[in-house]
């Protein structure tokens, strides 16, 4: 187990590189970089409908998305006229910078204001993969349980955001809303939680008031 | 990358000679074992609590609990009476057949008529890991979306079973049953698919009779 542990610090190691070169290019391009993670079926890919619906008049989004398997999601994207890139994974948990990198290379996303990375559907692989993003957003419908931050620490600790998904449906699921803001802040005490639902709009406004302010605030530094 | 795959192959038949090992261990003690894979939230621990509702009584149910972080579901378990151990992966995403070994060193859990295994919610990690089981079961909550079986073909392939749950959300939600059916069985012909709501009870009666049917199956061959 020796050997497995070295080779994946060195692959962490080269990957870390990677990313740094990526978030060099981004930072030369002025474009905002968000890397979106959750389980599957937690309305990633519905959330980046209902954002390039308020934003992509106004401001030019660009998405990569990442699944095992299908091209759905980047179709999904693409018919609200955004350009998209679907990177598929195989058997693989996650997206790693190169992917990233032959993302960039393979479709014209370049320059964008605003790109969103959707990672491949999974609470824990993606976490410890730097993508050369500007902040991590963990998603948590409210399906899935209030006790999921506690659950799944590493991720809820690490994304500068979480977005707390469905709300819609609060009335139709036990969820403790206020357990969930207190273990996130517990976790991650400088983090921002938003409430939305994509299905009646609630809250979109404030998330995408979160992408405009920080690509400001990019722009600015 | 090539010493990381030989090295990944190498653990995973060392995996599966162990995994061969259990087998041997629960034919003797005459233990069903099925293992219960999905996303994080999408019901396990809430079906496990039904089915021990409906047959801890009459028989020896075991559970064994794979999380990251938390002792909580196998504490949901035993409050019900029936024993379970928790096993804490750390960061890995996934249960292999060395855990599950040390999880009945460790606890009482044989002899035991039915052992549930409820693995790392995770839709992908723990889809080629053999953990010695007669069965695996995937499920799948209606708030999730109706394209997950495409989206994660691998598990929905190998998992005899698969477990619609929450279907009390059925009308608050966009999810093609029927197209779900459809997929499933085009991905898993010989496969069989039962809907369960744990909230409303509709279904735990089929789910429990296929365990039972399952159980008394291996105990005449």
């Amino acid at each position: 187990m020796k050997h497995v542990v070295t080779i994946r610090k060195k692959a962490l190691a080269a990957s870390d590189e990677h990313a740094q070169r990526l978030r060099e290019r981004f930072a030369e391009s002025a474009t905002l970089v968000a890397n979106l993670i959750s389980s599957p079926g937690s309305g990633k890919t519905t959330l980046l409908e209902a954002t390039a619906r308020r934003l992509g008049d106004r401001l030019r989004l660009a998405v990569i998305e990442g699944d095992v398997a299908t091209e759905n999601d980047a179709d999904r994207i693409r018919a609200l006229g955004v350009p998209a890139h679907q990177i598929l994974t195989g058997g693989a948990c996650h997206l790693d910078a190169r992917q990233i990198d032959g993302a960039l290379e393979a479709a014209d996303l370049l320059p964008a204001d605003i790109l969103v990375i959707e990672n491949v559907g999974n609470l824990i692989c993606p976490t410890t993969y730097d993508l050369g993003e500007d902040f991590k957003v963990a998603l948590l419908s409210v399906t899935e349980g209030d006790d999921k931050p506690v659950k799944y620490p590493a991720i809820f600790s690490r994304a500068d955001v979480t977005v707390v998904t469905k709300a819609d449906l609060l009335p139709h699921v036990p969820f403790d809303l206020d357990a969930v803001k207190s273990s996130v802040a517990s976790l991650n005490p400088a983090g921002t939680l938003i409430v939305v639902s994509s299905t009646t709009g609630d809250g979109i406004e404030d998330w995408c008031r979160l992408l405009t302010d920080r690509l400001e605030a990019k722009r600015r530094s």
